[in-house]
């Protein structure tokens, strides 16, 4: 398969580009960096990166930018930031993308535990963590040609708890390898619809 | 109680009043009706309604507008219109009512069904929906002074199925009575961080 894999330079696309470009071509996207260098929260901009990255089988998301800050200091820019980049940018890889991707081609998103297992200072990851679970199961039933949708909702990373781990008190870090059998499930299994919780 | 019930005009914003205007005081507020009119998704604006009130105990959002379309239709501006109105406008209320109200104060925001039962040209209600669930998730551990935050999740009006009910196949319409209860509960009861469905 060509995958189109947005986000490939975090800790999540990291491990998701590892585990899939040993099976797969992959086209990484980045804001930044990457084949391709695209700010996802922008419509217009997400089509012409399926333009210039041409016929593609699926796309896997890892990016989405939101703030942490505590409930009583967020501005209402800083929380649309979470609503704008990690739900409107992922959004919009499905809107541009159900025209471009081939019967039965994947979209596989990312989320994150903070809607299940709420932390101080996550109240607007949580909001987008959830927001991509609703949208999955709301597209999951409207998409065409047996498109399918799924979002990977992960737990802390073992590779980032030196750098979070004060964030998630008591929270069990989540290994590698079960964050990439995640992305291979939604990307070459069948599932639609679903969270895919790696915990 | 004194109480500011957001979205008063609606077929729930009724309901919610006739219940509780029964038993509190309540200042009614619309984005164009209303004892106080606001648009909720700006911040300052929901300030400034929060001035003009005065001391409150409590606050009730049956409001929040959203775009029913076809998911291959959606445009950005279509689908962020649920995410400024729908969640940011509900979070404002939160933002600014937590230096407001009095301790033990609650906040009641108002969600869906579509985001546990999705329907055709749902998908931008059930994002929103399922963003407001994990906003209270998060909001419900960082609130303080014991102020609380539920989400009430009815189902299909009663009242609202001549109107509705042919976008909602097999959807069992709710009752106004237990639409009415849901609210009660959340205002007088002692629940934080649920999502009250009322089905």
């Amino acid at each position: 398969m060509k995958i189109i894999l947005v986000g490939a330079n975090g800790d999540i696309g990291r491990i998701a580009c590892a585990a899939l470009g040993a099976r797969h071509d992959i086209i990484t996207v980045g804001r930044s960096s990457g084949d391709i260098t695209v700010d996802i929260s922008d419509l217009s901009a997400v089509r012409d990166m399926y333009a210039h990255a041409g016929p593609v089988d699926a796309v896997v998301c890892c990016a989405g930018e939101v703030t942490f800050a505590p409930l009583d200091t967020f501005t209402q820019d800083s929380f649309v930031l979470g609503l704008h980049q990690k739900v409107m940018g992922q959004v919009n890889l499905v809107l541009a993308g159900q025209d471009v991707l081939p019967d039965g081609g994947a979209f596989t998103l990312t989320s994150g535990v903070l809607d299940r297992d709420p932390i101080r200072s996550g109240t607007g990851a949580a909001t987008a963590n959830a927001a991509l679970a609703g949208f999955v199961t709301g597209a999951s039933i409207e998409l065409v040609r047996g498109l399918r949708i799924n979002v990977v909702s992960p737990g802390l990373l073992e590779v980032s708890k030196n750098r979070y781990g004060a964030w998630f008190p008591g929270h069990r870090p989540v290994a590698a390898d079960d964050v990439a059998r995640a992305y291979i499930k939604c990307v070459e299994g069948a599932l639609t619809g679903q969270v895919v919780i790696v915990a």
